[in-house]
């Protein structure tokens, strides 16, 4: 299995490599590393070179750790941007379904800001539009304005849908589909297009709508009450991070971006790049070893070995493993030993 | 005084029935009550008629409960929808600047998903932006794709950027500027217009940027950073909501749009219309008396009489009282009888 890795700027590096460790413990993988966001733009001027491009087509699984940083940070619309890698990556590679679990560990209960009582049975699924909406519409400035398009066709609302859907039927049978179809008019096509192929093809799954801004409070009110969140792209970039706080960091949430058959799917932790500690060696890398066990089991069909990883990471929370994050004082390279114990 | 009042859909009605009794006890108003919402749609075929419009421009004040409900849901363009009532309004009546404090109150903490030890200091102001961006750029809608424009001038970010930086001021000179400005054009444009407001009129307010995403979680985890918030449309509705979560309830959340020096302000709760508990005589009406101490306020300028409604919300809090989304039993009646037994 190749797999292409992407470590990114800021903390990207130093979660990176102990990652590929523990991936070299479950398997024999052919890694090999791509420059990309603000690291390429140093060098190339440019987040996404054809070079990185094609290396991340030809492999199995593409691993990114995190991009952006106040070096490359930007208004002038004609500046390089770190992100355009990340953005260019997810359409370039057909990556419409991002799909993020949260599922507090109860080990961390006492590093979130909600109640144990609150956070108690919360296992959600957010599946988010990825290559839609306002973050790929037409974008305009001049000295006097600037504006954004959100788009959406059917055909990217019904796709998306059909992701939700299947994932709630392995789950438990409940979709929840967010929108704000009381002002937008990509909303109203949303939720038609969500109900017509729920009444077509998922009628015994339990679909809800629900508007955004009342989805934003119930995540943290009453978490327990959602299986799988469907929503756009800009919806689910909120909605994922709100959600994180449910999981009492950050730190601890892997995604995985999949959706095109014939190429590689993107795993990458939700979180960023944190400038702010980079370089310290004090980085959680949990986030990422999560996604790397996503990787073995959406990427490349090694369930067993997805499993042992999240085994291993609740294992070495059980044991008391905490990061700055999560309110400890664990360095990266003690959070990768105390996985890697569990792991043996 | 004349103050315009429009009940609205849903618990409408009935949480502002009791909120003209409380300001009955305050002054001298005199109160017109106008259809508005899907009230107005059912009698008019309109949310928003010209009789009610220049009802509310004639007034000193706006008071409004609550709009919209399944009954006039809908994802057929052609139909006429509670919202655009609201949306209608607000932009006739040049309210661009939407206040929302949010000052959690010990006494309802218990109610609360979040840790006390979070919730404990904060006192934080959004003020979002309500007349621009996606919510009014233009919307198409065919047989296979829908799209709406987000759309800014610099002119209304720098309005509103104005009043956020005034507004810290009188607080504690702190302004979180939140957007999207690593996807965005209309965010560059904001980042970058309220940085000139800034550095023009504004350099000893502290000024920090914050993406949205990265606010959504803040907020939760340590909401005791805010002082100000500023942000446009659509964040500020997904952030203000979420916000709510720290107030125990959307119960508890009031309302000022205001912006036209030369109308009226519109004062409303944060909460929508409730159908599913409408008629019932159980909604929490303290977020509409909480509004019509904002209208005293900065509507008619009646410092003392806005304080006096303020304390004795608290008050009512400290003596026990509690609706059901509160976690207690007390009715709409009883929250009257509590409130006004504090005031009196
Ligand atoms: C870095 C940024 C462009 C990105 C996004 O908004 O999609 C990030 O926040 C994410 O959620 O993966
Ligand atoms: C009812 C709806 C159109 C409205 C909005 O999104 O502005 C509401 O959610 C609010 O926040 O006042």
């Amino acid at each position: 299995h190749s797999i292409a890795v992407l470590p990114g700027d800021g903390i990207g590096p130093e979660i990176t490599a102990p990652t590929l460790e523990l991936l070299g413990e479950l398997g024999d993988f052919t890694f090999t590393e791509h420059p990309f966001g603000g690291a390429s733009i140093d060098v190339h001027g440019t987040a996404l070179t054809d070079e990185t491009l094609d290396a991340c087509k030809r492999s199995d699984a593409v691993l990114l750790a995190a991009v952006g940083g106040p070096k490359w940070d930007t208004t002038d619309p004609s500046k390089p941007r770190p992100e355009q890698g990340l953005l260019g990556l997810r359409k370039q590679l057909g990556l419409f379904a991002n799909l993020r679990p949260v599922r507090p560990v109860p080990a961390l209960y006492d590093a979130s800001a909600l109640k144990r009582e609150i956070l108690d049975g919360t296992d959600l699924l957010v599946v988010r539009e990825l290559t839609g909406g306002i973050y790929f519409g037409e974008k305009t400035r001049t000295a006097t304005d600037a504006s954004d398009l959100c788009h959406y066709t059917v055909a990217e609302v019904d796709r998306i849908a059909r992701v939700a859907f299947d994932a709630a039927r392995k789950r438990r049978n409940l979709v929840h589909s967010v929108d704000k179809a009381n002002v937008l008019e990509t909303s109203r096509q949303w939720r038609q297009v969500v109900h017509e192929v729920h009444g077509a093809d998922y009628a015994e799954v339990q679909l809800e709508d629900q508007l955004v801004d009342s989805c934003a409070m119930e995540l943290i009110a009453r978490p327990t009450q959602f299986d799988v969140i469907v929503t756009e792209n800009l919806f689910g970039d909120i909605l994922s991070d709100a959600a994180a706080m449910l999981s009492g960091s950050l730190g601890m949430l892997p995604s995985a971006s999949v959706g095109n058959p014939d190429g590689p799917g993107l795993f990458e932790p939700v979180h960023g790049s944190a400038p702010d500690i980079a370089g310290q060696g004090i980085a959680n890398p949990l986030a990422t070893f999560l996604s790397a066990a996503m990787l073995l089991r959406h990427g490349l069909g090694l369930e067993a070995e997805a499993t042992a990883i999240e085994a291993a990471v609740d294992g070495a929370l059980g044991d008391g493993l905490r990061t700055r994050d999560l309110g400890g004082t664990a360095t990266t390279a003690e959070a990768l030993d105390a996985v890697r114990r569990r792991l043996a």
